[in-house]
């Protein structure tokens, strides 16, 4: 299965994976996982937000449901996604093998965009069958090129209008448990022989974007004294976010996102986006790191003469996984428990429904990047894992 | 004209417009100036760099040639470029109006690609008429979206294997008088009433490309100490770039273009370029200003565990226009001589023929963006100074 992926969604120019809601690649991947499923038996339906269900046993109450996403970021790593979506298939495979006749509905889900790397926001797929996301805002975000995700849904044979919560749908589900990729070097620090780790919590998260506008002018003929560059506050925000993380233990803050406009190399920009992923314990410790970052922008463009403005464009509280659930994993599978700064969809999930994630190990910590890797070893444990996980709630 | 200049090449997303050499608007303007040429009855001929002239009398030796350019940068204001075309084939109905019989043959020239804007390079056309570009370089070099010169130029048409050195056109030379907007202010500030000024010399400008290696990761979960975020060094130059400036009187140095990779929202890039433009003195002078920057640059990527590769696109040396010729224009026009940190076509040709510039005043100095601006009054004493011009010297 990881050849059949191996060649969908690669990117020249920034190297890895380049897969997003409802582009070519991720239309592909679609198809592909639509295939395997249903070679499997699995019986495949999209919900009304674009994510693919494979049922075992058909849809019904009390299912256990396990899954991931097929998108990445841009540039992005081969495992961030589809590893947990292959290692469910396999996971079915195994139990299928073992002989177990499961008495609950097991599903196999992909949500979409659950990096928000066309649409900017993430999670989006499970933001809004849970109702986190207002499906009227969804549907005008836009990518860079300026297409909606109505647009974009309705070019890929998806109907936007259907895009909102889907109650019916979430009260099937008994558990949530999403295997992933570690990201960081968490799991490996509590206990160096472990190869699969549980879920304790997401950390709160979000992005915002801070504009900065200047004024455009000719890089070779203005004088100091009549430059309004909103590069300067620009860059300022790059150096704010690293200097506030010795004021805030745990926290962390990342410029990897900017934008001059125009962007010519002869020309003082007019504007500059910058983005902004600060996350922190809970979303008030994340807001006030931000407002932070924020003071010493505006101070910048005051003197520089330009001015800020804002934009949230996600702010996710923190998450506990459930408890008793991530507990029993931890003992069934005799792991540690380690939290995690990345946000996942069985976050989103937890506020509705009993979720808890498995973590493969990921030595070198290296993620949302072409180098991202882990050992086959680790995955082959990571797919018995989620198999005896699968096997135990679904008794 | 400007009427039927206002559409072609309208930058929706950046404001202004964006015409780069081979791309739809450029063909529509070049176009549009053979056939106002031809209205004239003027002889249009494009030569192997892409460069189109349009004859008063027939190439010939001692011809007293106009022009300017067509292409813009990206976003770029309407005047830079197309002001100095409009104002050659008014200066020829003018002449005409006066019933001067010129002895020598007059010639207007567009020059392509003067901005750099597509390909990186400034004054593509004169650089490659007078040798100052190796053409087997430019073939070679490749826009944003990865198409190189000669790929773009077949595209449209025009055969890539005959870009070089045009001795023979050169040799046809007698004067070249380039008419355009002033970028900054110091015209009025030399003469408040003066509408027209002549260049006295053109400052030595060049734009270099700093590549920051750090190691793409993911921005949630990578902890401070393991992050080799090469957006440190990046903000660093932007910051350097202005400080140097209080350090030498008359420098400047601007950061309009950054672009991370992947440039992902929640990614710590994994490189980032930072386009630098230094205008300062001599080529020496401007360069030891890249230094400075570039040594701030490296002391900050060394404690971010990053690189830095520079890489020079361009360095042109301070320019002296033809010191008689520029005399006799201020003399003859009776208004002031004004240095100018802008690059232009006819300092390319100053190191092969006597060349001169003619400045139309731009009292808010604004250039290159949207707002740049010329009073109408000021365009039409620029074509007449333009026609006395040709007229005494194409006597």
């Amino acid at each position: 299965m990881w050849s059949d992926l191996a060649a969908v969604g690669r990117d020249r120019s920034l190297g890895g994976y380049s897969r997003h809601v409802f582009d070519d690649a991720d239309l592909q991947l679609r198809e592909w996982f639509t295939e395997q499923a249903q070679r499997r038996g699995l019986e495949v339906e999209t919900d009304r937000n674009a994510n693919i269900w494979a049922w075992w046993g058909g849809p019904g109450p009390g299912a256990v449901v396990t899954g991931s996403h097929l998108d990445s970021v841009p540039g992005g790593g081969a495992f961030d996604g589809p590893l947990g979506v292959v290692s469910a298939l396999l996971a079915v495979d195994e139990l299928r093998v073992r002989g177990v006749q499961p008495s609950r509905p097991i599903a196999i889900v992909c949500f979409a965009e659950e990096e928000g790397g066309r649409f900017g926001l993430p999670c989006l797929g499970s933001r809004l069958l849970t109702g986190a996301a207002d499906p009227d805002v969804v549907r005008r975000l836009h990518d860079p090129d300026g297409t909606s995700v109505a647009d974009a849904a309705r070019r890929a044979g998806f109907d936007p209008g259907g895009l909102g919560p889907d109650p019916q749908r979430l009260a099937l589900i008994g558990a949530f448990v999403e295997l992933h990729i570690e990201q960081g070097r968490l799991l490996t620090a509590a206990d160096p022989t472990a190869m699969v780790g549980v879920g304790a919590q997401i950390v709160a998260h979000g992005r915002w974007r801070i504009t900065v506008a200047g004024e455009g002018n000719h890089a070779g003929t203005t004088l100091p004294v009549d430059r309004h560059d909103p590069m300067i506050p620009a860059a300022a925000a790059v150096l704010a976010a690293r200097r506030v993380l010795s004021l805030h233990s745990g926290a962390v803050a990342t410029v990897g996102r900017l934008r001059p406009v125009p962007g010519g190399t002869n020309v003082i920009a007019s504007s500059v986006d910058t983005w902004l992923d600060v996350r922190h314990g809970t979303a008030a410790d994340t807001a006030a790191v931000v407002d932070e970052i924020v003071a010493m922008v505006r101070e910048e463009a005051e003197l520089e003469g330009c001015t800020v403005t804002l934009h949230r464009e996600s702010l996710t509280e923190q998450v506990d996984f459930d408890l008793a659930l991530s507990m029993q994993l931890s003992e069934l599978l005799q792991v540690p428990m380690v939290p995690t700064g990345a946000g996942h969809d069985a976050g989103i999930l937890a506020g509705s429904v009993p979720a808890a994630m498995l973590f493969v190990r990921n030595p070198s910590g290296v993620s949302h990047a072409p180098g991202e890797h882990a050992e086959t070893a680790d995955c082959e444990a990571g797919v018995q894992a989620l198999a005896d996980v699968l096997a135990t709630l679904a008794a």
